[in-house]
C-alpha cells in the first residue's frame, strides 16, 4: 500500500491538516462502514439470540489478537477495556491499595490515570516527569509507579526498563500517547493501557489493559465477558488470562469499527510516524519554541508565541487541527504515519512560516 | 401518536415477534440514523476541538434530563454511565465497604450487580427474593441492601419502599427491567440503575445512575466528566450533585443515538406495556407454567413443558424472539408497549396454542 492509498482511507484530511490524533484520532471509512453496517443489522434483525451473542465474543478474540499485535504481546495478556481510565481503575482497585501504601507518579499525567490515583486512599507521591526523580521517590512503602509511556504534555517518552527495578514496585503504564503511535517494548510494564480511540484510529471510547501476570491480579469488577461461569450467589470462575480483567460490554457496532479500523495500519507506520515528527520538528523549530526532546514520540508540543486558546482557534480557522494543553502554555500537534508534507506546511504557514 | 405509527418506528418488527427487550430494547430507525448521522460527521471533520467538546456536554445534559424524566426525578440527581453493571461498581465502591460489612441480597439477581457486590470485600447476604425474607436478613454490620426492582428471572417487582426501612441500611436498586418498562417510585431507593439498551431501546452499552444524596456518597471513579476543575497533582473538585458520578466517555454517535431514543416512547407507555404483558399471560395461561405474578412487570417468564434451550432455538426458527434463563428452567418473554396481538399470538402458536 502506498502512502497515498493509505492515507486516502481517512476522508477527514480531504479538508483538514488533522494533526490531533493524540486526542482522538482521524476515522477510517473502512470503520464507519463497518460500524453502519452491524447498525443497520441490528436495526433489522435485533440485539439477541445465540448466534449474536457467539458473534460479539469471536469479535472480541479478534480485536484482542489485534491488540496483542500492536503491544508485540500475547492475547492471554491482554483484556478489552473501553478507556485508558478505566484500566487504570481495574488495576488500582484490584491491588486494593490503602492509606499504608504509596504510589509514586509524575506532575504531567492525565487526570485519567492521577485522579484514579488520588481516589484509590494510598498516598500519591508527585515527582517530575523523569526518570531519577521517579526511581527517588520509591520507598519500601512504595506499591506502585504510574506513569506515562510518552507524556500526553511535554511528548516526552520515558524509559520504562529502568523504572521496573527488579526488587522494586509494579509499574502501570498509561500507553495512551503511545500505543499504535511508537513501537511498544512492555519490557518493564507490569500494566499497559491502550486508548483505541487515539492512535489506532477506533471508535471512542475502546481500549485495552496488558497484563503481565493476571494471576497476581484481583478482580477488582467482574463481568460476564470475564467470567467462565458462576452461580446465582455471585461466586464464579474466572477464565483464564487477562480476559477475566474485560471490563464489560462493546456493542456490536464498536467492535465492527474497532476491528476495521486495527486494519488499515501499513508495516512502515512507526517509521513514517517518526519520520513526520521529525519534519513536524525541522518546519517549527524556526518559529516556535518546542518543548519534545528529538526522537521521543509522534507528538510535537510548543510553546506559542502568544496565546495558546487564540492560536489554535486561528489554526482551526485555517483547517489545521491542533490542540492547546490548558493551563500549561503548550499547543500539541499529533503526527501520524498518515500525515503528509502539505499538512505539516499548513500548520508551519499558520504560525507564521 | 397512534399504536401503529409509535410501533411502526422499529423496522425489527417487521419481521420478528421480537419480544426480549429485556435482554436489549427494538432500535427505532430514528436512533440508528442519528447515530450513522454523527458516524459521517466524525468521518468528514474529526473528533475534536471546542465546539465538538461543547456539543457532546449539551448532548449529555439533555439525555441526563430525558433520564430524570423517565425516573421522575431531577436531572441533579442523575449520572450518566454505561451499564447497569457501572452503576453497582460506583454504588460499592463509592461506600468502601470492607470485611466487617454486610451486603444483603437475593438470590435471584443478575450477575452484574450480585458480582460486584461479591468483589467488595464485603460479606454477602444471600436471601430468597422477598420484601420478609430480605429484611430479616438485616443485622446492624448491614451497609446495604442491594436488590432488582423487577427480578430478571421472575418478573416479580419487590416493594422498594418497604425494604428501605427508617433507620435501616441504603438500597441500592438494580433497575434494569424497570426503567423505561414500568413507572418508577423511586421513593425507597438510595441509588437505582438505569440500562437505557433495554426499556428505553438506546445503544448499547447505554445507562445511569440515580443518588439520592450524592454529597455523601465517595467519588470512587473521577472523570473529567464528573470534574468541575482539576489540577496536575490529581486533585479536583467534583461538580455538584450527581454528575460527579459520570462514569466516563460516551461518543458522539451514542448519545445522539441515545437521545433519539429516548424520544420515541409515547405518553400511554406504562399502560400499553402493562396491557400487553397482561394479555400474553392470559394466552399463554392454558400453554405453560407461568412464573411471574400477574401485574408485577412487563415479563412473562414461564416453565417451558420441555427443554428450554430448543423451545427458544424453535421458536427462533418461527421469527419469535424469546430468552431463555439458563439454569432456572425458565424461558422469559419481554412485552413492551410496542407489542402487538400479532406478536403475542405468534408466541402462543409457537408454544401449540
Amino acid at each position: 500500500m502506498t502512502f497515498e492509498e493509505a492515507r486516502a482511507q481517512f476522508p477527514v484530511f480531504e479538508r483538514f491538516a488533522y494533526l490531533n490524533a493524540g486526542s482522538a484520532g482521524p476515522l477510517p471509512r473502512t470503520a464507519v462502514e463497518a460500524t453502519q453496517a452491524k447498525l443497520e443489522r441490528d436495526l433489522a434483525e435485533g440485539r439477541s439470540g445465540a448466534q449474536y451473542i457467539e458473534e460479539l465474543f469471536a469479535a472480541r478474540e479478534r480485536i484482542r489478537g489485534g491488540i496483542a499485535e500492536v503491544l508485540e504481546t500475547d492475547a492471554e495478556l491482554v483484556a478489552l477495556t473501553d478507556s485508558t481510565t478505566r484500566g487504570c481503575q481495574t488495576v488500582v482497585a484490584g491491588l486494593r491499595l490503602g492509606s499504608d501504601d504509596e504510589i509514586v507518579t509524575t506532575d504531567e499525567e492525565h487526570f485519567g490515570l492521577i485522579g484514579e490515583l488520588r481516589a484509590s486512599g494510598a498516598r500519591v507521591v508527585v515527582t517530575e516527569a523523569d526518570e531519577e526523580a521517579l526511581l527517588a521517590a520509591v520507598t519500601p512503602r512504595t506499591k506502585l509507579v504510574a506513569v506515562s509511556h510518552v507524556l500526553w504534555t511535554t511528548g516526552r517518552r520515558l524509559d520504562l526498563a529502568r523504572l521496573r527495578q527488579p526488587d522494586g514496585p509494579a509499574l502501570l503504564v498509561d500507553g495512551a500517547q503511545s500505543a499504535g503511535a511508537i513501537a511498544v517494548d512492555l519490557t518493564g510494564a507490569d500494566f499497559y493501557t491502550v486508548s483505541a480511540q487515539k492512535w489506532l484510529c477506533g471508535p471512542d471510547p475502546s481500549g485495552a489493559l496488558f497484563v503481565r501476570d493476571p494471576d497476581r491480579l484481583r478482580v477488582a469488577f467482574p463481568t460476564l465477558f470475564g467470567a467462565l461461569s458462576h452461580e446465582d450467589d455471585g461466586t464464579y470462575v474466572p477464565k483464564d488470562g487477562a480476559r477475566r480483567f474485560d471490563t464489560g460490554w462493546i456493542g456490536g457496532p464498536s467492535l465492527a469499527g474497532l476491528e476495521a479500523a486495527l486494519a488499515v495500519h501499513p508495516d512502515w507506520r512507526y517509521d513514517a510516524a517518526a519520520e513526520s515528527a521529525a519534519r513536524c520538528r525541522d518546519l517549527l523549530a524556526p518559529l516556535v519554541d518546542i518543548v519534545t526532546p528529538p526522537g521521543h514520540s509522534t507528538l510535537v508540543s510548543f510553546h506559542p508565541p502568544g496565546n495558546p486558546t487564540e492560536l489554535v482557534a486561528a489554526l482551526g480557522e485555517r483547517g489545521v487541527v491542533v490542540r492547546e494543553l490548558p493551563g500549561r502554555n503548550i499547543v500539541r500537534a499529533s503526527c501520524g504515519w498518515w500525515t503528509s508534507e502539505d499538512d505539516l506546511r499548513r500548520l508551519a504557514d499558520g504560525l507564521g512560516g
